[in-house]
């Protein structure tokens, strides 16, 4: 196989010379913000090794300080602030450093602005002097934000370069975030039509730290920055599994609220007005108390104050010390059977679990997601794709390959008002006959797999049924790690599968157990619409039992 | 001027003869129900008074306790029964046999079952002597139910004769109301299309218990039975107006939600997955403080138990002794100026809050309601129509003007996806822009009138201003009795007035001091989405003022 520079592992979006002339713009113009005292030895970046989460420690442009702080998770780094035994201009440098680095390595960002949070952080640190205490309960907390969600004066892009464009004012939930004391200095990747499950945008493709080989098995993520901890908290969306799946993927903390609790206003999208599903804007962090604080904090804001299509539905923790958690677990979704770590390592939490008298553990039967995921799918897109293609052929951006395959038929077609009303009649039919089957199951959460395997190959993660049809529910989940990694010796098939479906044929065939070495494996809990902290209470009553 | 016979005052829609064959049977159905006990004189129904709110009381078919218990509210039946001072069978009798009556001077009914109600009502009984204790808060409440709401076993329709069916189970709102102890006995009549604010169905015509009269000024509602005191609380539904504009007409109160704060799941409703707004159910009654009683009986069931698509937003009725309540007062929309009785009405009662030290007044400003007025006259038939043409032309059933008006160019046009997209889009630009307004004008609530005129002809109400705006923006609202009503000596334009708009002009035209005497003056207070709890307090606030 031939070899394939570093370069060219990163590349971008490509298209005719009209946009590769534009294309090239914003991509010099992010270079230029990289300092140069920020760059990595060319010796690295000419060659660097597959597992590059060690570079920051070793590359010797964070000392040792910076070091520990980007050790931190986000509830560290605000206590720390808050008992001031640590600065704001402190934490925004040492993780703006490191996003740097990480960015190098990965391709993970859209925009890189440490100046401003140094200022940003100076401010806060001023008001920290002289009034003694915080601002609010992220005051000084560097927080990365992904390329959709607008922050005033830096570059965002609803997933194609026609909508690059530089933001004039924050969107409802910068702005929140601002005002409790959060510090933005980079903007993050995202693939293009933000409908993939995989980063390539103009800006280039996003490599997973773990694992930057392309040339067979390079698992892609655009959590990539939190997983280098060049960021505490970096703010997703989810409309389909893009939260929790590069979380799963890459071994950290990702939270997917019910849609509208957390505010949605102002971020980009190119099909303004498509209201028959929800993208839901959320947390991805590297301790299940981080998804906690962030919650509590935007939540405590009100973003319905702002935002008349925000639900004031309280975030309630249950306490689960007095009632006894019901956990179903749900092995595989009867469409596709995950890989061999995966299924290893939900086996190994039913046991943990039931072993356990905090909790009761049932077997979850899952109701029909094959027709789920068909719906969602058909409402990703209910113009048949109409207006991605537009989009693309006016700026001359070519379609990538996963971007054909979610937009074409037999999933996606045209519709008329009347077949609008009628796909979305079959959603909620859906929906209610989901609701009364999870009641029926007697169970206050499901444990499951986020994704059918650990990690995907580029350009092979079709199968979003394990968090897209929580997205069609509404139901809000959480993919974390199991603290297990796949294992080629033990993670094989023992006799020939059977497949049960076109995707499951599909996904069967991308499993080779030594590929996958190594590869983090993730869980995801969710639980019924609104019952998002139920959510967050019961992941801590199972990673607390797990890791007993 | 001719004049017409009782029974043709009340006839309804009419159709091709294989519509009216059908027809004739459904009304010989409904017809049997009503027992010869209850059968008004034919010298009554031959000719019976404009007013005929008196003859319940006149026609000897009730008795005298029968007409105390029907003079009680429902908070007043709730709490008697909880008392041990009334039986639930008696209760459902007494308000039972007023809505027979009722029915047969109004055509407010398109089922009576009250022989179902009384067993109901004797198990109520039973369990109350037996246990010592109500089922619920609204133990033994006859509650008539509006015709779209399936109540198992009887009648119900989505507006045309098409899909009159019997319903084989109840909708969540009559469940829930069931497990809270009401007892059904009637479902009431509703519009063609169920999207006119008054109601003529195959069922018949709606009469204005309070003038009958046709020739002009007969006045049409819906909320016929509740004003006649055939129900304590009517439960509705609200999609432009349909609790607040019929309740205001014959001055009774009625609330609207926020929608999907009570339970939609399993109404009838013509075009299915049509979610570009929604309708919203809600208590039509008689007193403010069953409003109160309604909603807090109902939220307190929790209906997102049963509903993935209700939404567990919390009822807060605040302290309004603690803050100083902040009232603006929106004398008109801007766009069409209300008849002189209700300016007069809205002017007295800005008067009478300006001189109080509970609140405080001032101006409130409308944002641009014509816009907002266009929008959502959109959103009613995204598909132009073409649904409801179809529905009458299968079933040859008769076209009706108020009809043709509703779904007729230039408000209504086809869609395709993206134009369905664009559409929701300019809604919800408007919900947030308006949103910033009523922010900047620093209001809790705003006193509005709830109808551009007291009850209107038949056949004119076409400007839906008023209430279909709070639809579009999901402001919850309250229609509730000023006290007044329509004198001509004083409700008289002082000098010519200036349209506003062609809507203006058009209502201006409606206008006629003598005629209008004596109709009911109605109000409208209303807040911002997810505001209920505040609107229901301020409600009360305003109105102890106003009776001071």
């Amino acid at each position: 196989m031939a070899t394939i520079s570093f370069k060219e592992k990163i590349e971008g979006v490509r298209g005719d010379a009209s946009y590769e002339a534009k294309a090239r713009v914003f991509q010099e113009q992010l270079e230029a913000k990289i300092p140069a005292s920020l760059r990595l030895p060319l010796a690295i970046l000419e060659d660097p090794p597959l597992d590059v989460t060690h570079i920051p420690e070793t590359c010797g442009l964070l000392t040792p300080k910076e070091l520990l702080i980007t050790e931190l998770d986000a509830t560290a780094v605000c206590q720390k602030i808050a008992a001031g035994e640590l600065t704001a201009v402190d934490a925004v440098t040492a993780f703006g450093k490191r996003a740097a680095i990480a960015h190098q390595l990965t391709a993970c960002l859209i925009d890189f602005f440490l100046d401003e949070g140094i200022k940003q952080a100076q401010q806060l640190d001023e008001y920290f002097r002289k009034e003694g205490k915080v601002i609010g309960p992220l005051h000084g907390l560097p927080i990365s934000i992904k390329g959709m969600l607008p922050v005033k004066g830096t570059v965002g892009s609803a997933g194609f370069l026609a909508n690059i464009e530089t933001a004039t004012e924050d969107c409802d939930m910068t702005r929140i975030l601002r005002s409790l004391g959060a510090v933005f200095y980079v903007k993050t990747n995202q693939p293009q039509t933000l409908m993939h499950l995989e980063s390539k945008s103009t800006y280039g493709r996003v490599l997973n730290p773990y694992n930057t080989d392309h040339s067979y098995c390079r698992r892609m993520i655009f959590s990539a920055l939190v997983a280098m901890k060049g960021s505490c908290i970096g703010v997703g969306t989810d409309g389909g599994g893009s939260i929790r799946a590069p979380s799963a993927h890459c071994g950290i903390y990702g939270f997917r609220p019910s849609c509208r609790t957390t505010p949605l206003h102002g971020v980009l999208w190119y099909q303004p007005g498509q209201d028959g599903f929800f993208s839901s804007v959320g947390p991805m962090c590297r301790s299940a108390r981080d998804m906690r604080l962030f919650l509590e904090a935007v939540l405590g804001a009100n973003p319905a104050f702002l935002d008349p299509d925000a639900l004031p539905v309280p975030l309630k923790v249950p306490n689960l010390t007095k009632k006894k958690l019901r956990v179903g677990i749900m092995m595989h979704d009867g469409v596709v059977m995950p890989h061999p770590p995966t299924i290893r390592a939900l086996k190994w939490a039913k046991h943990k679990l039931e072993a356990s008298s905090e909790v009761e553990v049932v077997d979850y039967t899952p109701y029909d997601h094959d027709r789920g995921y068909s719906i969602v799918r058909e409402l990703y897109f209910e113009d048949g794709g109409a207006t991605v293609r537009r989009i693309l052929k006016e700026s001359g951006e070519e379609m990538l390959p996963l971007t054909e395959w979610v937009i074409s038929p037999p999933h996606v077609r045209d519709h008329d008002a009347a077949e609008v009303w009628k796909l979305r009649d079959e959603r909620d039919h859906y929906r209610r006959e989901y609701s009364d089957h999870w009641r029926s199951q007697n169970v206050d959460v499901v444990l499951c797999p986020p994704f059918p395997g650990t990690a995907s190959r580029h350009d092979t993660a079709k199968y979003w049924g394990y968090t897209a049809i929580w997205n069609l529910l509404d139901y809000p989940g959480t993919a974390f790690p199991s603290g297990f990694v796949a294992d080629p010796a033990i993670d094989i098939y023992q006799e020939p599968p059977t497949p049960m479906s076109a995707a499951d044929e599909y996904n069967l065939s991308l499993y080779d157990a030594t590929k996958f070495k190594g590869a983090p494996v993730s869980l995801q809990i969710v639980s019924r619409i609104f019952n998002d902290g139920l959510v967050l209470g019961a992941q801590e009553v199972v990673e607390r039992i797990l890791k007993s």
